[in-house]
């Protein structure tokens, strides 16, 4: 048989991604205001209901595009093969539920199983890209100029497993300790890309 | 005229999987927990709606993905033609209603005819998809190195109708049983895929 | 400046009907059964409610998917400019509202004034695609193979425009007529692309 | 490391486009009309309700399909980068929440804060795009055809920042001024597109 390119799995990824990301903006809903609109209706709207909403989307956004911006490193490679797409399927479909788990984060953050369940949610996520780049490498999928750089790569997918467990860990001491861990590596993670 | 590339092809189809597998976390909802959290509502809650759920969301993934990864193969076609890609819009129509006969066969599973309607659904998506193959073979769109595989691959196609079949047989002695036949065959997939 | 190539304004067509159709779907609900489901509830579920949601979905799938068919006789253009990719970005403007009116003729299509809805959307399609395409062959657009077609394309481009005024003024004698044109036209379409 | 082609940066970018312009549509509601359809039940929802939600569907998907098209302009960039694809992820945030910004200033237009938000929505759009082009011309990421018309494009770039602005100040004269200045400009853009 030709080869199986690489295209088309990075289009279905790229469109759950899209969707994904963009289904995040239903969580912003346009409020009903009283028929009296006054100042104080609108400061209380603002920083009581569309701040927060504001920032959880933000978070939501940014957790899906780092991720996003890791798959990128599937450029490197130069066929696929059947059991590489399946690996792929397979992490997609925590990746598809993460706007379920986001939600429920931002509406039960206060109770330390709803941080259990996002802060899983990204373990498993995590550990089935630690496998995807272990079997490209192994198996050979990988461009001749990427291969230098097949080691550390696979040390920097450990990232977000080990901080999922991390996290976890933080949340049996405080439940909303949980959900800084991700937005603190976020931020780490932007000043380092532009200090270098 | 120049001849059809069938990059658009896919990416109507990558869109359309990317979509209805994306909208399948719509069916995992946020609950509405009572206001005092204990415990033992966590439990209900995680173990008599999450989990069977979640259970679904993966099932439905599961077959979509395996059909997806089946449509894979018309990387091995180097043009399309008119007919070709009314044949493949075709597939779409059933492809698509996926998620309402999920959702429906989730609903009302112990009731013979929900199974009927999912069973039926997959036998017409593998109705067609044999009828697209088949036209690619015949109409002289495959690639050169893929042309030995044909036959193979033609043999493959007839599996989810002759599985519908049974599932449909099934259900007339358990209805449950229907969607079991599905379950194992996504399982026989997957172990097959990795062993060889 | 480096010319315009067709990819992303194939890619933005493409996914706005990705999602068109797929959100067709969510016309078809899973209904509220009674407890007690009898062969006659069942029955009556199938043939009143599940049947003609099925038939609305078939018929607006069938619609968008051959206006996706004749989007695609752009894979005979080389490069794009600005000006056409507006025109292409003002021809997805209707195509995206047809969820919205096609579920308004569904819902009202006994009165006349909803198919005058229908049939004036599928107009200003059919015009505008008119003027795409124009434009593209008076602008020297096209690939040197596809040019001794320009004309005879146009001409099949007047299709849709002329139908549409038809459909219009059949309205006026009967309310339901109005759809059923659409309905043989795809049907006469569909056989004339299969005869040769 | 081999470079990052451009491809998917663009194929995540369109596809969030196609759906925030299809969710558009989700904006357009099939009413519940009286039982007895009299013309003039039909006339009062064609002018007082259908007609003003279509409105403010063109001007959205005119707005979204302004910026897709400033975005074009990336298909002058060879390769891209880390920080190159972090920056245009930044702008694809604003972007996915344009669908509430706009039903926000659809449903309170009369109000100022509204228009404040939808017009602060716009600067930040505007302010990141021209930050990511900078960073492509800076960091020599440009084909060599395209480097000669950099500053011209860099100038263009200004436009909707600037003209966010000046929407803002003349809010505070009247509220729908504010949206009116978007219109506007959207018209002289589409002329001067045309003229030329």
């Amino acid at each position: 048989m030709p080869k199986i390119p690489r295209n088309r799995l990075e289009a279905l990824s790229d469109g759950i991604f899209a969707i994904v990301m963009t289904l995040l903006v239903l969580g912003i809903e346009v409020p009903t205001l009283p028929a009296n609109v006054t100042p104080i209706v609108v400061g209380d709207y603002i920083f009581n209901t569309l701040l927060p909403q504001i920032g959880i989307y933000i978070i939501s956004f940014a957790i899906l595009g780092s991720l996003w911006l890791n798959h990128n490193i599937f450029y490197s490679i130069k066929y696929t093969d059947v059991k590489f797409q399946i690996l792929n399927m397979l992490w997609l479909m925590p990746i598809a539920i993460v706007p379920f788990t986001a939600a429920f984060v931002s509406k039960y953050g206060q109770y330390q199983f709803a941080q259990l369940i996002f802060a899983l949610n990204m373990f498993i996520i995590g550990v089935i890209f630690y496998a995807n780049w272990n079997y490209a490498v192994k198996n050979e999928l990988l461009q001749e100029p990427a291969k230098p750089y097949a080691k550390m790569i696979k040390q920097g997918n450990l990232i977000l497993p080990i901080l999922s467990l991390i996290a976890i860990a933080v949340s049996f001491i405080v439940p909303e300790g949980c959900m800084l861990v991700f937005i603190l590596v976020i931020f780490y993670n932007l000043q380092s890309y532009f200090k270098n």
